[in-house]
């Protein structure tokens, strides 16, 4: 982890466009806003472009998509890749349904995503290796760094493969991250919010590889400093802590007594 | 209550497909989890078939419903009657326009719930009955047991009548909670969450009467267990005490000194 | 601040009404449900006329505006202004997109707002006075008043300019408020919840200007009480706490100790 990039990040306060799912709207504005990042979440595809135009980095978030949000979706990270800003695309429960897979699809052919993050029975099946999913939630086991390999050839881009220990691939190199905290995987939204501060990250002037580690090493650091607060007694209410870690400084939550 | 069913709840931690409304997807994503179940909340008509066949329960809530909304709603309630799992409906707000109202009746020609969940306002409009009520909420008092065996006799299901009593009729049997706490009459989504938690205990292999009874005396007990948390002060203090607390064992929410 | 103003909205509930964008939905129903006013969230044009008959106010905010809402939001306040029952609208991000700018002309054309409610940057649009602005956020510096004054005399209406200092235009008089957090900026839907709060202000049968000055010095009283509350470490525990203070007594407000 790169604490510098966490401060570059609060420092410009980099606008970024969500074009994300209905459940968690409200709680990746808040934890973007808490980490120091400005979240903007337009939804119509009529003013797609002209929002493309001013923000420094997009969230494309495939859960609880309709048709008509499909057009955003492109538009806005079409004119990210014009503009050379970040674009990441987390493809939530794209093994779902033939519609979600065709709209990842559909988006994949004319958007270059800087980083693509999901789980593992997401980018196993966008992969085409066989995974075992429960809805939207990975549940099988395998070779997630396979998986994390054949999505950044594919493609060629980075990758952020989210479980337990999550993997992050930019082709050549493999990175692994063991921060984290079970009561991330019981509550909704954490992978959401999480590919909302990678994209907040992917705007400072690093290496691609190293504001991904950074994003999930502290998104990990900050879920185990919030889940051993005093009075957090469930995913309730770890959720208000856990929105707070996000806005701390890295020294600080290396201070908590987390086991 | 038969707290064997939770247990068996937490077990096989059910796929509940939600059609809901807009205000609590977070909120009910987030209680499910925590109770237990597994929510997916996708919208588009295009996947509701697809979707329809990995669930193992369907919640269909009317609130803030789009025209565009209802073909899914239709397409994943008929695809879980297929396939003989159960489907819970609330017409939230059933009343409070003809556009809701057609699109209640709509849904109900095609689609059988296997429990219809409302307040009494909204089930005693589908009884023809009348009620006062104010935009989604019930106001007025009358004979709330008169109310749920019409409903169960016109739709041939089961009734959850919520209210201060909770009444359930199951066309033979009339089954009352008293378990449960003001506050959830002061946050939005009480009554929508609920129906997520029925569907859930809904998909064990247990009688429905049982199942419907263990949901809301549940919820109750766990409502008046967060009211009686430390630092509760309030509708907003109690949100995360009772997302924690629906995650409980319930011999553990017994054990609270709620009053 | 006109203590009995809160006390009467307490006593009626008034149900409002809110066309208002999904990030805060959510929030804003648990905020105007703790301060005492009654909402409904109905979205779909075929019942905003219906709807518009049975409330009390309505609320339109133009966040995550898409093609399909705007006819919704036109016949709530056209049905609103016919009704003679107070209209509040909040034309959040109007700068980021030529779509939102024609939403809120198109808008302004035929509703008569009781309230137009904005931060600098987006009333000083709505005004043609150049202003700095980033995403949904205003960061520029300049006279608030001149914005206030001139929006004012534009639509002949109140205008109340959310900042540091809150301006209050009656088109005679201009009043201030300087009651208010910090950490009101560091979460989202800040703006939003005070536009519902407004609106359930306005239903009581007192002068305009006493009806906005009391929600805005209100509302920010109750952040400086929220703040200083045990255990706030930052926006995401402060959220539940604001909730609570929204429900309390000016009096019981005024004795917590703030700075």
């Amino acid at each position: 982890m790169d604490a510098s990039i966490i401060k570059k990040v609060r420092r410009a306060q980099p606008l970024i466009h969500h074009l994300t799912n209905q459940v968690v709207m409200n709680f990746t504005a808040n934890g973007l806003l808490a980490f120091g990042g400005s979240p903007i979440m337009a939804k119509a595809k009529e003013e797609a472009e002209d929002i493309g135009k001013i923000v420094d980095g997009v969230l494309i978030n495939i859960g609880t998509v309709m048709p008509q949000d499909v057009q955003s979706m492109i538009l806005a990270g079409k004119t990210a890749n014009e503009r050379d800003i970040p674009v990441v695309f987390d493809p939530v429960g794209v093994k779902a349904s033939s519609f979600r897979n065709e709209v990842a699809k559909e988006i994949l052919q004319v958007v270059r995503p800087t980083i693509i993050k999901g789980n593992a029975s997401e980018l196993a099946y966008l992969a085409n290796i066989p995974w075992e999913s429960k809805g939207v939630d990975s549940v099988g086991t395998g070779d997630v760094e396979e998986v994390a390999i054949k999505i950044a050839q594919i493609y060629e881009t980075t990758v952020v493969l989210t479980g337990e220990t999550d993997v992050i691939c930019t082709g050549e190199e493999l990175i692994h991250n063991m921060l984290g905290h079970e009561l991330l995987t019981r509550m909704t939204g954490a992978g959401c919010l999480l590919g909302s501060i990678i994209t907040a990250c992917l705007t400072t002037n690093d290496p691609t590889e190293l504001q991904a580690k950074t994003a999930v090493s502290f998104y990990g650091l900050a879920a185990q400093y919030a889940a051993t607060r005093q009075n957090v007694t469930g995913p309730g209410t770890f959720i208000p802590q856990f929105i707070d870690a996000l806005s701390m400084e890295v020294e600080a939550l290396r201070g908590g007594n987390y086991a």
